[in-house]
């Protein structure tokens, strides 16, 4: 049985129909001051339960909403319960940068197991360490083949490059270039002068861009202030053109702006995280990870494995 | 030390100038998503820490601020965590009014205790029960000291009466009779007419309150509906004024109107929530529950007795 | 597997019965210090086990034996255990009335937690909180469909009346006037004079029932006094006649004499607490409550909705 | 603080007065229907909690009531909980002799630990393997040093042998005859004739005691039947006398008949256990554990070494 | 799924055969710094698993092997993990011999639980008691059917005796006589003198073994210190022969030596640990567990009764 | 009390020294079979205890000797205790690489969790999302002042760069710079040619090193094969001389070969690991952890703030 919250309903019903079923009818409003109530309308006693929700804006409802769900499957007797989270909210905050603050990443696994969820399906989260900190099965799915294979039948005929917006990123951009054939990598290379430590300056190209089509890397997009300026030095740097692609698309303000601003010809994104109309824009492609996610939930049903399948990190 | 989310700056100030002592220096700010970031800005090594929030609109913000603070205090050694909800959230959805609901505010205390939370102190919970949710000792103060005081001094010397707005309080009633010296009680009967119980008839007033000063008694006033309907009954029924007394002011839209509308000449509230410049009104009479909290934080902190002072439910 | 402590066999049978299987073969006995010893005499490796006790006196020992069974079940690999509590000992310490007591009712939940039990099925539990002390799901069964149909059936020509025997439990006389087909509502206000609170009066029937045969429910007759002084001051206010209806027939000491003695002409209970022939006299009908409970075991094997049965709160 | 159960308070007092202190006052009494009611009339805020409870017949309403207990002062906020049982019930069901039966002894442990212990303080527990089922610190106290400095005071003019009343025990007499000064150790055989195994014959005594007082010392006496045979053998032997020695004396029906026929003209054993005056008889010699309790108690209190005290197992 | 560690590959292999399936394809190695990798190389998810690996030497690579394993089957979503450990690692240390040690059999137990094990299958526990230790379903089987069978066929024509190395074991050579038909049994008395008790002398053997061949039974042979003593003292005292017959050949060194020096024809033990070449000698039997432990694995994996098939202690 | 293992006695000695305590006696040796036995001389009743352990080789001998020093503490009732792990053993199995691995560095999290561990000190974790992994306070040291300081002192006159070597440790290269007074950064960079990123080509250093003596720095040093490589790349590169500093000496086979055959002129490290004579070298300079430690353990017992001290992020 697939349930969906108020997050992103159209990726859970595209996710129930292609495992040919329908969501099940689920109540949820919220009271005068903001607490949520949820209700599922059929019995889900003894059934194996997927759970989808998006951690968007307002990020702390969809989350609670979420936990209210899973509390309520565990009450009504569910036999298992799968907690899907395209975007893994809090994920950035997986260790402390300084001292007494919170690990949040890891308190999300926490109150999710807390609430009753038995296993998570998560998209490409921000470190695979985060695995680690949910007291149970985690099956990692990674959107780089729906996106590399948009990529290769849309821009195959050109000279492209695959481009990493930091160092930190290498690894991936090495993944999307094996999957394109072997195309050149690139970086930009934001931190300082290596000459001058303290001093911010304007991003650095490594490696040969010239007169290729750029395929810029990331996992999220969040307010898209680095990865906008990564285009233009792109640009700056004798590319063709730049292509951005990206999982999770957060686009808190003014990213909209900024992506339309910038250099880049093409941004392509996931439904990870439900894009508003107002948000849209030209040269914004969307790309459904439904299929990725529905394939898993029926491999998870079925007790197939999902490794296989996906990529070897489930 | 005392901390303090956002929610509630003003009463958690309060309450630590009563102790003789500030708020730990926090910071706390929203990501551009919605994701809170929580530090604070003083070593907490082996404190007694008090966490005051309330768990005001936005409710599911203010739980998550909450619940990162308390993990925050966890990972940077505070050697025991007291969580304060002047207002307990989703206390109302205390059972499975039907099935396959949630039990939220079971939740909401595995929440808080999967955190780190060692302790609970809450005001007027919304029923007793809620103490058995949470894993630790609970201590559950009493505001009807500090309401039903003001009350005896303001109207000490007309004839008053004590109304419960339904019958499922009238032992809370009886209390305030018994602090107020012993004046009469009623109720408001809205449950149908007796004799024809599929029937909802106007609120029927149980008792004499005729030319009586009636002191309209409940423990949170949400949306106002039934409380200012039970005021005009008063009125209808010969009261010669109404003075209406709650703890929890969560003010729901569109209880403002409605409560000025009303025929009540006084409303008297706690600062459990916070209430915005914009929702006060002529009339609204907002007494500090600070001196309580601050009483009971120092017992605790010093291992004294919560239950002598505030009335035996500690 | 259905399995059955010595306090109530009778019942279990009947269940056990009903669901076309037989109970467990199991070993108990008392050691001469009152150790209790059990055994199961058929292997339960694997089994889907429901394990029915009623704590009635000597509740101790039956409560203890009933957590001993679930040990013996989950040492001997049973799949899942269903702890049946026809009636839930400790139910009425649901909350501290002042400081320093236990929160009995919660710690049972947790004792039966921490034996093994994966799931509850209860009947009529004293406050509807009690399903949130339990970390599971938990099914809570009504028993007043089974006695309103009786009462419907036996006085159904009468004109009858719905008294609830205090203010508290005017929601559930609610439900009975409905099955009932809508007759009128009374209860009993025996809280004080409402102009002298600190004085306690006679008993004062609130709401009409001259010439009127009197339903007078209540969820557990335990010494029987409130509802017996109830029954008699419904005849001195008029009525015609007065029949008991309750769920759970504790009847301790001098129960059996006050209900013989009062002016009701009948008591009906169920068998969730077995009722020794020394406590039965004329006029007390026993209704059996197995039906209900075999309906219930079997929707939890099946996976079936108990909510749809029996009446929405599972 | 202490604090005792109702099932042993003659035996708490002495701690209590031993450690310069009075028990807390507590309330505790049963309901009409067996169920029990405990409250404390102090504050136990940030306490060093002791609570004492003698297992002894009607064995489950004491257990449960050190439980509630337990549950109480989680919830009233004491600091550290340590469980005091002179006698762990249930401690012979240690492990599972046959196959689907419970694991009392390691139930009883987790029973505890969900209430609220800490730590537990135990005098001779049936198997030593005990302590392992607690999940935290177990101090395990041995009554051996009080038993046998009285019997060398009494008897240590006579030759003395020490046996055990079967094979199992051979290591606790070996202790024995070390304490009193290197006494000759003897046993009896009970199982079977050695050359006929599945004939049980009688017991045999191994080891020369002609001439001798023998010491006949166990763990506990429950219904007599093993001790007084052994005592009767062993006059039958040859023996001077015979003095029963041992630390639990629950005395179950028929162990004072027993006792008092047997050849011996001694029996000595400590108070973990109440001995109500009815079963007191000429010969029977009681001594207090209550020293060894309390100087464990302030040992734990003020963290000192049990270990060096009382024989090296703390 | 059956799952195999790298100590004793031959004894999964056999079980896996006797199921008619294979080892799951599983990669294990150590890291230069003696970290230990593991990886299963066909989906586990969903999978019934049983993990064997026997704690030989060195024991605690070979055990965190095996909680790494656990560990890897949690988290690969298999459905129920069961631990078989033909030989339980540090279950000797089963309770605190003196102050502030640690009782690893119970930390042992923890452990596995901590990794995900849901359920334990041994062999001949040192004590019972450890099968208390572990929060879940214990099989314990027993290797004695196995051994004594082989004694039967071998030395059936022979006058036997059965031999308790020392008196805490006096039990297990009961059963052993039982099984053998009756045949009488005897002990070592190795705790010195029953006169002088301070004072060691050479080990005493009680009952008649003249002329007969005596087999010697215990549960592991470690050093072969205290059992080839007792062969050459039932020699001494006139057997015909000695055989000894052990469940668990740890072998340590100098075990071989002495057991080939010793006066026992033969040794007759079981491959619950691996026995190398290097210490394979004339007289030593090694005889299969496997098919004891796939007949166990068997009835779990089909929820039928280990009980009835291997001794009535599972 | 600060409590050592035996795997590097000599750091925990210094630790204490520092501290003015000693380590607590403590016996500890392996049983034939290998088995562990530990027991602390002294009462440890009360005690904030502090167990270090270096997780060196045979690391898994050191890991369980580490978690039965923690299970003997808490049964021997320590307050608190505070696991010291100078090197945390599996750190770097920190997520699933590929499906159906264990996450290693969580369950070492969780082992000493269910142990007894309440808090953990660490040095130079693999990654910080591992203080995540366990669910309580983490004091995560950071050696680079100990290493930077050394450095300046002895190389302050130089033309220094700082070489991390590969690209994702260029954040802690960046940290090096600024303690060093802002000296150029450079890394090299193994992965592939960027045109051709099947290939693997020779390590090509991206920075200015010409003429300068180049800090090589990494967080831990296991064969060495990588930074070895890097020297060699450094010198080919025209760099004036190579020093290469790490905070864990591994240094598996052939680590010493290599580190004695490469280019650099120094290798400095610390002894978080113990480091035996026979791996020592010229050129290797081994400095101290143990004031860091000592001074972390002396915050924690007093509560003081371990953030201010050491760099931020405990």
């Amino acid at each position: 049985m697939v349930f969906s919250g108020r997050a992103n309903p159209g990726l859970a019903q595209e996710v129930a129909a292609q495992l040919g079923t329908e969501l099940v009818p689920t109540s949820a409003y919220d009271f005068a001051n903001g607490e949520i109530y949820v209700r599922f309308e059929e019995s889900v006693r003894g059934s194996d339960a997927f759970v989808i929700q998006s951690h968007t804006s307002p990020i702390n409802e969809n989350v609670m909403e979420h936990l209210l769900m899973v509390d309520a499957l565990k009450r009504a007797s569910a036999k298992r319960i799968t907690v899907v989270m395209p975007f893994y909210g809090y994920a950035r905050q997986d260790k402390k940068h300084r001292g007494r603050e919170p690990i949040s990443a890891r308190l999300m696994a926490d109150l999710f197991k807390t609430a009753g969820a038995d296993r998570l399906i998560c998209v490409d989260l921000h470190t695979d360490q985060i695995q680690g900190f949910f007291d149970g099965p985690v099956d990692h799915l990674m959107a780089i083949p729906v996106l590399s294979e948009y990529v290769a039948r849309r821009y195959g005929d050109e000279h492209l490059a695959v481009v990493s917006p930091d160092a930190g990123r290498i690894k991936v951009a090495e993944q999307w270039s094996k999957r394109l054939g072997g195309v050149p990598l690139a970086f930009i290379h934001k931190t300082r002068d290596i000459n001058r430590p303290n001093e911010m300056v304007a991003n650095r190209v490594v490696g040969d861009v010239e007169g290729r089509v750029c395929v810029l890397v990331d996992d999220m997009i969040d307010t898209a202030g680095t990865i906008t300026k990564a285009a233009d030095a792109l640009m700056a740097a004798g590319a063709k053109g730049v292509v951005i692609a990206a999982t999770h698309a957060i686009l808190s303000e003014p990213a909209v702006e900024r992506l339309q601003a910038c250099a880049a010809r093409e941004v392509i994104v996931t439904n990870t995280l439900p894009i508003p109309a107002a948000q849209e824009f030209d040269g914004l492609t969307v790309l459904s990870i439904a299929p990725l996610i529905s394939a898993a939930v029926k491999e998870v049903f079925e007790d197939g494995s999902v490794t296989s399948l996906f990529g070897g990190r489930a």
